[in-house]
C-alpha cells in the first residue's frame, strides 16, 4: 500500500465568460481510498459536482466571468493499494461476447478517436491469430510502444487512432487511442484511463493509460512505457479523450499554467 | 391523436454462432404510448432486455447458434400523442450552455459518425452569424436538405458527417449525422433518433432524423424531409448511428430480410 | 525470349456522348518488342494517339456520340525480351538523391493514390534501419504481400496507400500504391506499371504493378506475387494509378464487357 | 507595361548534406520579358537548372554540405506585360473536353493536394447550375472567398482541398488548391501557379494562386484576393503545391530567413 500526496494547480486567463467542465480529482475506486481531499478556486466561486451514470466520474463544473487570473486548486491525500498480481495476470482469459455484462458492451463501439471500425482487418491481421487472453493485450501494448514515437507536439486534438497508426508518433492519449482501437476491434472492450502518476524527466502532465476487460475484471496497460501502471491515482475513465478532458470548457481562455503533481511515499 | 400498427420481421442465416443485440421495440417515451407489444424469435431462444443507463434504449441481447433461419418478429400497438405546436416551436430559443443541465452536456461532444470537432469553423461560418433559436436548427435542416442528395448506396457504415459534407450524398443516417455535428459545432446539444415511420415509394426500412435540445427540451428536424417528424414512432436515441443500430451483431450472419411496416389509422 | 499474343475486346453502351482517352496498347519499351499489332473501333470512328512528354504512354483519344454498342478492339504480338538475372538484381544498390538524374525526381513526390508525404515516419520506422538497395525494397514487397489481403471489390477509385494500410485489403492497384508510397518515403523513386499478364484462376484483367528505380534503371517488384513480374507486357508507366488507367473518360458510360486476354508460347 | 524588380533572399543552416531543388526564378513566358537577372550561392557552389518537359519550370538543383550558413540571393529586373482585357475576358467560355489541347487534359486529373474526385458531387452542386464561361470560374473564386478564412497557420504541407473545405481556414496555397479541385471536378483544366507579388501589410513571402483553362488559354484567378493577379511575376505553374515548391529538399536544414521581396515602378 502507498500514501499519495496530489497537487493540482491551473491558471487561466478568463477572456470571455466561460463555462467549465474539470475532471481532475481523484476517482473513488476500489484500487484507491481518497484519505483527504479539497478543491478551491481563486476566486472562490460557485460549483457542483454531478456523476455520469455509466462511468461515475466526478466532473466538476462551474461558470466564470472574464478575469486575468482564475486559479483551481486541488490537493488530495490518496492511499493505492492496487496490488498486481503478476502471475495471476499472466493467466487472465478473454472473456467471450456471450459472456460480457450489459454494461461492458458499449467498451466494444467505435468512437470519436477510437476508431475501431477501421481496424478490423489490420488487427485481425496482426493479432488475430495470437492466443486469446492477457498475453494478446499486452503483445498490442508492446507492438505499440515499438512502433509509435513518443514525440511532444507530434499530434493535436482532433488526432484518431488511424491518425497515429499513419504518422507513427504521438503522445499518451494517442498510444491509448490505438491500444483501445485495437482491442475493440478484436472484440475485447476497452477503455481510456487518466490520471495522475510521475514520470521521470517529464514535466509535471496528466496521463493517459487504457484498460481492457479480461476475465475478472478491468486491467490496465500502457503502450508508452513510462511509468507503472500501478503507480496511478485514477481520476477518470472514459470512452476516449473526448469524454475524460481535464478540461472541457465553452467561452474564451488562455492556459496560463498546468502543473498536476503527485509524491508518494512508501508506507512503513 | 394517432394509433400506429408496428410490424417488425427480421429473418437471418447465422453462419456461426452470434451475439445479438437489438433495437428494435418502440421507446417508452412521453410522445408515445405502447398500448399492447409481442416481441417472439423463431426458433424460440432465451432473451433478456436491458437498458443504457443514459439514454434507456431497451436493448435486446441473446446468443443464437448456428442455424439456417433465425427470425425475429416484433408487432406492436403504440398511440401517438405528439401533438407539435408550431406557433410555440417557431418562437423556442437555444439553452446558453451554462442553463443546460448536466445530463445534455455529453450531446455536445464529437462522436464518431458526427465529428462536430472538425465542423466548428464551417458551422460558424455559414450558420454562426444567424439569429439563436428553433429557426437557426431549421436552418441547417433546410441547407442540408438542399445541398445533399438522398441517394440509396450512395454511403457506408464508416460514412462520417464530413465525407457527407465532401460527398454530398447520402442516406437518412448520413443526413441525421450531419445535422448532429452542424449542431453541435455551434453549442447546441444534438443526437440521434431512429424510429418507424411511412415513407411513401420507399420500401419498409427504420427511419434516422435528430433532434436539438432547445429550451424546453429536444425538438425533432429530419433533413430529409421523408416524412413529418411528428409521424415517427420512437425506437430510440443516440450519439450518433453507433449505439442506435437496429441490430448489432457478434459472429457471422446473412440478413435475409428486413421488413419494418407501420400502419396507422386516425382515431375517430 | 517469348512470343506473346495479345487480344484486349472492351464493350461500352455509351448513354451521352463521351470523350474517351485510352491507354491499352502495348509500349514501346526496351523490354518487348511489338512485332504486330491492330487497333481498331466498332462502329469505325476518328481518332488520334498522343505521347505525354515525360512517360511516352501511348494515349488514344477519340470522342464517341451516344449508341447502343462501341467496341473497342485491340491485337497484338508481342515480344518480350526482358531476361532478369537475378542474381545481378539482388546486389542493386539504391541510388543516393544527388545521383538521381533530373527527370526521376517526380517520382519521389506524393500523388493523388500514393500519399507516400503521410509514410515517412512509419516507412522509416519499419524499413529504415534495413540495409540499403533491392533487398530493401524485396523486403517492402514482402511486408505488402503478408499484411495486405487481395479482396476484389474491397476498395474503389478514390482508395488510396493510407487507406490501404488501414483496411489491410485491397487489389492490385491498391498493392502497387502502397509499395510506391512507402518507396517514395524512403526516398527511393517509384511509379505504377499496368500492362497485360495471365494470372491462373483470376478472369482477364489488366495489372498493376510497380517499379523502382535502382543503381542501372528501373526494377519491377509485384506485392500481390500472382504473376512473376517479367511475364508482364507493359502499357504504360504512371505516377499512380490516376494517369494509367485504361479508360480515362468525360461522358456517360456503361462498361459492358471487358476482357484483356494474353497467350503465350515459349519459342523455339 | 510595367518593370519589376525581385530580390530573393534565403539563408539556411544545413546540418546535414542536403540535395536542394529551388523554383525561385522569374519564368519566360509570354505575360513577362526578363531584362536581367543574377542568381548566386553564398558560399559559391556548382548547381544546374533543369526544366520539366511539361511545363517548363526552371528548377535550380544542387549539393550542399553540413555548414552554418548557406545562403541563396537572387535578384532579377522583370517587363510584365500582362494586360488584362476585363470586357473581353468575362466573355470567354469554357472549352468543351473534346476540344482541349491534349497536352491540356493532365490539369484535370485529381491529385495530392488537389484531390478533385472526392469534389464531383459538391461541385456540380454547387456550381454545375451555373451558366458555363469565365463568369463561373469567378463565382468559385468568390465562394472560396466568402467561405474561407485566410488565417496564417491554419494549416499545413499535408492540408488537402478536402481539408480546406471542412477547416474552411488556410493560407494562399490552400485557396488555390481548393479553386483547382473545384475546376477539375467540373471539367475544367486548373493548375497552381506560383510568383512574386506585393501585398500590403503582409510579410514578404512567395504568393500562389491558380488559372483555369478557358477559351484562348490560360486565365488567373486569386481567390484570396490579395493582390491583383496581373500584378504577379510569375515562377512557375504546377500540378499543385507538390511540384512548385520553392524549395524541395532531401537531407536536414534549418531555413534561417526566407525573403522573397518584390517591387516596381510604372514605366514612363
Amino acid at each position: 500500500m502507498t500514501t499519495c500526496k496530489i497537487q493540482c494547480h491551473l491558471k487561466y486567463k478568463i477572456v470571455q465568460a466561460t463555462e467549465f467542465v474539470f475532471l481532475i480529482q481523484a476517482a473513488h475506486h476500489p484500487d484507491q481510498t481518497i484519505i483527504e481531499e479539497q478543491l478551491s478556486f481563486n476566486p472562490p466561486i460557485a460549483w457542483r459536482e454531478f456523476h455520469d451514470p455509466s462511468q461515475q466520474n466526478r466532473y466538476i463544473r462551474l461558470h466564470v466571468e472574464a478575469c486575468d487570473s482564475f486559479e483551481v486548486n486541488y490537493c488530495a491525500t490518496v492511499e493505492r493499494h492496487s496490488v498486481i498480481n503478476l502471475d495471476l495476470q499472466q493467466n487472465l482469459n478473454e472473456v467471450a461476447i456471450p459472456d460480457l455484462p450489459d454494461e461492458v458492451l458499449p467498451y466494444l463501439l467505435a468512437s470519436r478517436y477510437c476508431n475501431s471500425d477501421l481496424f478490423v482487418e489490420m488487427a485481425n491481421r496482426s493479432f488475430g491469430w495470437m492466443e486469446q487472453g492477457y498475453s494478446r493485450v499486452k503483445a498490442i501494448e508492446q507492438w505499440i510502444y515499438n512502433n509509435i514515437f513518443y514525440v511532444s507536439g507530434s499530434s493535436d486534438q482532433f488526432t484518431t487512432a488511424t491518425d497515429v497508426l499513419i504518422h507513427r508518433a504521438g503522445v499518451c492519449r494517442d498510444f491509448a487511442h490505438l491500444g483501445i482501437a485495437l482491442c475493440r476491434a478484436l472484440g475485447i472492450p476497452a477503455r481510456m484511463v487518466v490520471g495522475y502518476v510521475e514520470i521521470e524527466n517529464f514535466l509535471p502532465d496528466f496521463h493517459a493509460i487504457f484498460e481492457a476487460y479480461l476475465e475478472g475484471g478491468w486491467v490496465l496497460f500502457d503502450p508508452t512505457r513510462l511509468a507503472p501502471v500501478e503507480n496511478l491515482i485514477r481520476i477518470g475513465t472514459g470512452i476516449d479523450a473526448g469524454d475524460v478532458a481535464f478540461s472541457t470548457f465553452y467561452g474564451e481562455i488562455e492556459l496560463i499554467k498546468i502543473e498536476p503533481i503527485i509524491t508518494q511515499k512508501l508506507d512503513d
